[in-house]
């Protein structure tokens, strides 16, 4: 019944334990992250853990089905995985009350996801990733308004303008420039879309080299229209393109309502196969970690592998490990995270515990926050424990707070302390709550 | 590259979407516990939803780890588990720590659990259960507390004293009665233990037919001890038992402290191998749902699974599902959760859009959650929206409000307009958020 070999107290390769002050920082980046796309009208929905692995192997991009899910067979023989993205599930959601919901919608979440992957700085095997998704609206109206809601979240951490950058691109821009002005056929197109994903990542002897096997004498051609970031100089061929047209009014009306931190670059493309129309992400300017910290993009089929009528979608994730990465470059992180709890009280010896509890038991009907010390150790003991805890306030019950029912109220962060009775613990707390 | 098959909208059986609706509705659940929980001064805390399965294989009870769970090999060939309960993992962090901490731990999480059930009414493979943990008191103090912050969730859920009920024991108890008042072997005793722990899920004739296999002619004291709920009136061989003089205190502490819906009651075990004081569940009294909601004990050699020094532990776990069905029951769920979006700001045409984005903005700055209408709906239509998803107020922008800069905010709720500017409408939409 018993094993007596004692077991690891490491949490599993590549994730991590949140002890309460970890935690506290996630609470913050998800408080920011809900409150700042909130302001936006988006409601909170969620989906399983688990899905069928069906629907990954549909239109998440091979690669990420084969290599990097949590798949495995359930006890009763169903193939499932351990969601390694969002936009599936909601996509299923959506599909699955297509005819009830009203339209559009404003969706967000923000799951854990799993991948497994060789842990290393930002790479992790569970992670968790704001999902915020537009449902509904075709236009070029939706893909600015999440283009606002991804500028926004970075303002609302304290980042400013010139530490972050947002590159923009259009599907259609590439496909045109593989289909049509380069001529190349499907199965070329799809291998020279995955090469322009891997750009950043490769020499560009290696790029140009692998991309010249598919192109031969067109690969200059290619190369001088990748080295482009300017929409208004494109050749002419794409004077008509939806993408270019789509892309020119969202750079206008993003600069007109003061976002001027953002430009085309033809080589932004996101990962996944199910991108249709504008695709963005968002860098650190800094010049030592110039770095993607996240994107998104417009997703008009997804919902349509399902047995339902077409819906479009536009949307983005961010992931918690990335963000924090860049909150901790640049300082942004609050530095004293207070804790939650309002009131230590601490109790000269056993005898005087009930009346710690009757005060506590008020103090808590009225909204405060109290812990009441169990561990019959010394004053100063438990004064530290508050202490270490960045609890508040502080009171201490022995004889004479027992038989008067006064208490001495010790501020710690301002090293005073003034004799009351309980409802003016409660005021002062109050007081001091909506000060913090 | 696409697979033309249509896959299923529907999630993984005994999964649930959560709906923006839905999600309101959990968002006030995991609310109400995370405010419940923190008037006592509990700290939140998370760990990985994967862990290695020998963590559970260690100590869960074996029925857990081998039918049940949701285990398989990572591509490394990890043996690992999806958590089917909170308790281990939190273990485990406390061992690893355990110089580092300050003791004792107030500590609480909201974790999504996984077990392979067959599903039926309260039993989900995917569920959420607040789990809350008092780390390194030994004294009876600390169980008072536990059972008492259990009371005080359910108080702050709206829930009578008079429809729930605590009914508790402690395993020391039972051990005596095994070991030493009746004598039976260790193997006799685990197999007792476990049939007491399904009691109320067996038929009388069929539990006395059982444990008379073991018991022999015993078996009347075992049903007779086993009848009595009144602590005070046990057999005398007892009256030195440390869980019974540990109970005492506690049921005369509750009471005293006005929590007078608790009772001792012999058959009480709790599933789980790993307590050893303590145990305790919740109970609603309807009549025609007498069930148990939820509950938990204390856990002193967990801990020491670890190569570490012994820590105690009293904690509880309370189920997302099953509280769920009881608020509903007592119709204790709030009727009409409102919308987090505060305005919904409708444009007559397309050309007053950029109208309209600039009155967000500033809205937006001052606090005020506000969608933006994209659709070029009629009017009408673009209202009804904003009324479906009880969005409490609406301005409608056009060539009147682009010249005047002056908006009739409408009042859903009281079907009231109002003309004014942008800064009345922060100014009233402040005023409505604090009455909500």
């Amino acid at each position: 019944m018993e094993e007596k070999k004692k077991i690891s107290v490491e949490p599993y390769r590549g994730t991590r334990d949140f002890y309460p002050e970890d935690m506290a920082v996630r609470n913050y980046l998800f408080a920011i992250m809900s409150s700042a796309v909130e302001r936006y009208g988006y409601v909170q929905y969620d989906a399983p853990l688990l899905e069928e692995t069906a629907l990954y192997k549909a239109k998440s991009g091979e690669e990420i089905v084969n290599d990097q899910t949590y798949s495995f067979l359930d006890r009763g023989g169903r193939d499932v995985t351990i969601r390694p993205e969002m936009t599936p599930s909601v996509a299923r959601m959506v599909a699955r009350r297509r005819k009830e919901l009203t339209f559009p919608l404003r969706w967000y979440s923000i799951p854990n996801l799993f991948r497994y992957e060789r842990p290393q700085r930002g790479r992790v095997r569970e992670h968790w990733q704001l999902n915020v998704d537009l449902f509904g609206v075709d236009s070029v109206g939706a893909d600015i308004e999440i283009v606002s809601v991804a500028h926004n979240i970075m303002r609302e951490f304290g980042a400013k303008e010139e530490n972050f950058q947002i590159k923009v691109n259009d599907r259609r821009i590439t496909n045109f420039l593989l289909d049509t002005y380069l001529g190349v056929d499907k199965e070329s197109s799809y291998k020279l879309s995955k090469l322009i994903d891997r750009k950043l990542k490769m020499k560009e002897e290696d790029f140009v080299g692998q991309a010249r096997e598919e192109l031969g004498e067109k690969i200059n051609l290619f190369v001088e229209f990748l080295n482009n970031a300017d929409i208004n100089n494109l050749p002419e061929e794409f004077a008509e393109n939806e993408g270019v047209l789509a892309l020119k009014k969202l750079l206008k009306d993003l600069n007109e309502i003061g976002i001027s931190n953002i430009s085309y670059d033809p080589i932004i493309m996101r990962g996944f196969d199910y991108y249709t129309g504008m695709v963005f992400e968002l860098f650190d300017t800094g010049p030592e970690n110039n770095r993607a910290l996240f994107g998104g993009g417009r997703y008009d089929d997804l919902v349509n592998l399902f047995d339902v009528e077409k819906v479009s979608g536009v949307g983005f994730g961010m992931g918690d490990v990335t963000i924090k990465d860049y909150l901790e470059t640049y300082d942004l992180l609050p530095k004293d995270l207070k804790s939650n709890t309002d009131l230590y009280v601490c109790v000269y010896s056993s005898e005087y515990k009930k009346e710690a509890d009757i005060l506590a038991h008020y103090l808590r009907g009225k909204g405060v926050n109290v812990v009441v010390d169990l561990t019959d150790r010394k004053i100063s003991a438990q004064i530290k424990t508050a202490d270490k805890e960045k609890i508040p306030f502080i009171v201490c019950v022995g004889e004479e707070e027992a038989t008067k029912r006064r208490y001495k109220l010790k501020d710690l962060s301002k090293h005073e302390e003034r004799e009351m009775d309980q409802d003016e613990i409660v005021e002062v707390i109050r007081k001091n709550k909506k000060e913090r």
